[in-house]
C-alpha cells in the first residue's frame, strides 16, 4: 500500500470527497487538518505550491483538489449499471432529498455527483430551515447525507458528462469513463460561481484565488483578504473573514444587494474597507496571487491592492452544460420546470437551483427533490 | 369573570387554538385534559352529550370544538385591519414557513387560518422530512410554530370566507366578520378530509365518528373502533390504533395503497381484521354512533357491525371554496400554480397542498410556502 496524507480543513466538502472515496476502497491513509496545524499548513503549500485543499500526496505524487479521475486510476474504479430505476444527478439539498424519497419508495437509486451537500456547505448560520431555529449549512448537510447513508443508496463520486435517450430509457456517460442506464433521471446539479471573466483568473486559482471561503478562509488567519461581490453571501462572507483576518476589502460594483441588518455588522468592523461602485480589472503575482488592480466605474480612477487572498462571490450559473440541446433550458440556461418538477422529456426530472425556479433556499430545494423523487416514482411504476 | 373550563386531549390542533384565542385574551380558564383523566372524560361527555374535544364550558354554555364566531361573541374580537404588506390564509407548514419567510423580509403579515398545523400533526412518526431521522408530526409542527412566534407574526384565527380585488389589492372578509386588505395574497389552506357522502354522517361526527384520530383516538382506550379506508394515512390510524383499543375493523373499498411494510404490521396484529373489497352503507346509534353496515362490492353481501368509534380516512378535498371564480382552478378544485407559486392573477400565490402539485410531503410544503412568500416579497417592493 502506498503512503496516503489527506491535507484538509474542517468545512470543506472536496475534502469529505477525497475522504470518503479512500474509505470506500478501504484504503489507509493519514489526515492533517491544515485549519488548526499551522506547521502542517506551511508543509502542504510547500509540497502543493497553492494555497488550496484538498491536498492529497500518494507516495511521492501530489494531487491537488478532488482529482476523481487520477484517484481512480491510482485506486481502482466501481463498475457501471445498466440496470437502476432513478439515476439522481448532484446531491445537495434537493438531489440528497430526491435519493431518500426514492429509495424509500424502494426504486433502485444511484446518486452521481462531484460534491455532497453542494452550495448550502458554504451557509455560515440558517436561520429559515424549518425546524431548526439555527443551524450551520455543513451541519445540516451533514444530517441529510446521514439520512442518505441510512438509506444504503449507491453514491457515486463523479462528474456526468452526457445524457442520450436509447430505447426509453437514459444513458448517463461520466468523466471517470462509467456509462450508467436508468428509467428515470433526475437533475438537481445546482449552480456554480461566476467568474470575473479577467487573465490569470484560471491560474490563481487555489493559488491565493478561492470560490470557498468555507474551505480555504482559515488559511488565512491574520493576513489580508478582500471578498469581490454584494450578494446575500459576499457580505456574509466578508463578516466572518473579518474576524479572522488581519484587513478585509470588499469591492463591489453597484451596491450591495444583501440584507441591510448584514451590511450595517459589515460597516461597523474596524479592519473592513469597502470599495462601493469599483472593479477588479487584473491580478497580480507569480506563483501566488500577491494583489490586484481595482478601477472606479464612476471615475475610472485604478488603485492596486496588495492582498494574500481573494474571495470570489459574484453569482452562480446552472450546471448545465451537459444537458445542452437534449432538454428544454430558458435564456438563463436553466432547466425549465413545471411545478411538478417535469421538464421538456418524460421521465426527467429537474429540482433546486438548477431549475426556472427563481428561489435558491434550502428549504425549496429540498421540497423540489422529494416532488422530483415521488414523480420519478410513478414513471417507473409505469414502465 | 366566568368560569372557564377546556376539556382538550394532548396532541389535538383544535383545542390547543381554544387554548391560544383565551392566552390571547387573558382570559383565566382550567385546562382538562381528557386523554388521561378518564374521570373528566366521562364528565364532559355528559356535559356535551359527544366524544369530540376540544369541549369549553363557559359557566353553565357548553361549547363543543373550536367555535371562533360564539368565543368571539363572548370574549370579543380584534380590529380589522388595511394596511397588510401580505396576507396568508392557512396555517400548515406551507403558510407558517411562508410566514417565517415574509416576517425576515420585513414584510408587515397577517396569518388567518383555523387552524395551526394543518393535517401534518396528524402524522404519527415522519421519516423523510429532511434534517430528522424521525419525528413525529406534532413535534415538528411544534418547532415550526415557534419560529413563527419568534417571528412576532400577527395571527387570526378565522376562517376566510371571501376575496376580492378592489383597487389593485386583496380585500378578504372572514367568519369572524373581519375584513382585511393587502397587496399581496398567498393562499395555503391545505386540503380537508373527504366524506362517505351517506346518512347521519354530520350528525355522528364527534358523536363516535371522527376524522382525526390523533385527537380523538385516545378516547377509545379498550373500545371496539373501526377506520374506514386504504392510504398511508388510514394504514397508519390503523396500526396506532391497534396498541390502544380492543379491537380494530379496517374498511377498504378495493385495496390498500398504502407502503406494503406498513400493511403488513398491520396484518400481523391478532385484534385487527380487515374488510377488503366492502364499503360502508349506513350508519347505526341514537344520540352516539353504536355500529355500522358494510357491503361486499364484489357479492353485495351485508354485514352489520357493532363500534365504539369510527375514524374516517379517505381521502382529501383541497380548502378552495372561497376561492372559486375568482382564480383558476383545475378539475380537482386545486389552485393552478406555475413552478414558482403563481397563479392566474397577479400578486396572489398558493403554496402546498391547496395547489395543483401533485404530492402532499411536509417538505414539499414548506419549500412551496418559503417560494410563495419570496415571489410576494418580490410584488411589493414593486408596488
Amino acid at each position: 500500500m502506498p503512503n496516503v496524507v489527506v491535507y484538509y480543513t474542517e468545512n470543506c466538502p472536496y475534502c469529505r470527497m477525497v475522504k470518503a472515496f479512500l474509505d470506500q476502497r478501504k484504503v489507509p491513509y493519514r489526515a492533517v487538518n491544515v485549519g488548526t496545524d499551522r506547521q502542517a499548513a506551511r508543509e502542504m503549500i510547500e509540497r502543493s505550491q497553492q494555497y488550496g485543499v484538498p491536498v492529497t500526496t500518494v507516495d511521492d505524487e501530489v494531487i491537488v483538489g478532488y482529482d476523481a479521475q487520477r484517484l481512480g486510476e491510482i485506486f481502482g474504479e466501481e463498475q457501471s449499471d445498466t440496470s437502476l430505476d432513478v439515476l439522481i444527478v448532484g446531491a445537495g439539498p434537493a438531489g440528497l432529498t430526491a435519493g431518500v424519497y426514492c429509495s424509500r419508495k424502494g426504486l433502485k437509486t444511484l446518486l452521481v455527483t462531484t460534491t455532497i451537500g453542494g452550495q448550502a456547505l458554504e451557509s455560515w448560520a440558517i436561520e429559515n430551515y424549518m425546524g431548526f431555529r439555527m443551524i450551520k449549512g455543513d451541519e445540516l448537510m451533514h444530517r441529510f447525507e446521514e439520512q442518505v447513508r441510512s438509506q444504503n443508496i449507491r453514491l457515486e463520486l463523479d462528474r456526468v458528462t452526457g445524457v442520450t435517450r436509447e430505447d426509453g430509457r437514459f444513458r448517463v456517460t461520466t468523466e471517470g469513463g462509467k456509462a450508467f442506464k436508468a428509467t428515470s433521471l433526475i437533475v438537481a446539479t445546482g449552480k456554480h460561481p461566476k467568474s470575473l471573466g479577467i487573465a490569470d483568473e484560471h491560474r490563481f486559482l487555489g493559488r491565493g484565488l478561492s470560490v470557498c471561503a468555507t474551505c480555504d478562509g482559515p488559511l488565512f488567519r491574520d493576513k489580508r483578504v478582500a471578498v469581490i461581490g454584494g450578494g446575500n453571501s459576499a457580505v456574509q462572507t466578508a463578516n466572518e473573514l473579518a474576524g479572522l483576518a488581519a484587513h478585509v476589502d470588499v469591492v463591489v460594483r453597484s451596491d450591495f444587494k444583501a440584507d441591510q441588518a448584514d451590511v450595517n455588522r459589515l460597516e461597523e468592523k474596524a479592519n473592513v474597507t469597502i470599495h462601493r461602485g469599483w472593479e477588479v480589472i487584473a491580478l497580480h503575482g507569480d506563483a501566488f496571487l500577491s494583489g490586484f488592480t481595482i478601477r472606479e466605474r464612476r471615475t475610472s480612477q485604478e488603485v492596486r491592492l496588495d492582498e494574500d487572498g481573494v474571495f470570489l462571490d459574484i453569482g452562480w450559473l446552472p450546471n448545465t452544460d451537459f444537458l445542452a440541446g437534449f432538454v428544454e433550458l430558458n435564456e438563463r440556461n436553466e432547466v425549465v420546470v413545471d411545478e411538478n418538477c417535469h421538464t421538456s422529456i418524460d421521465g426527467f426530472y429537474a429540482a433546486g437551483d438548477v431549475t426556472s425556479i427563481h428561489s435558491d433556499q434550502i428549504i425549496i430545494a429540498a421540497g423540489e427533490g422529494a416532488k422530483a423523487a415521488l414523480e420519478a416514482y410513478a414513471w417507473v411504476v409505469s414502465h
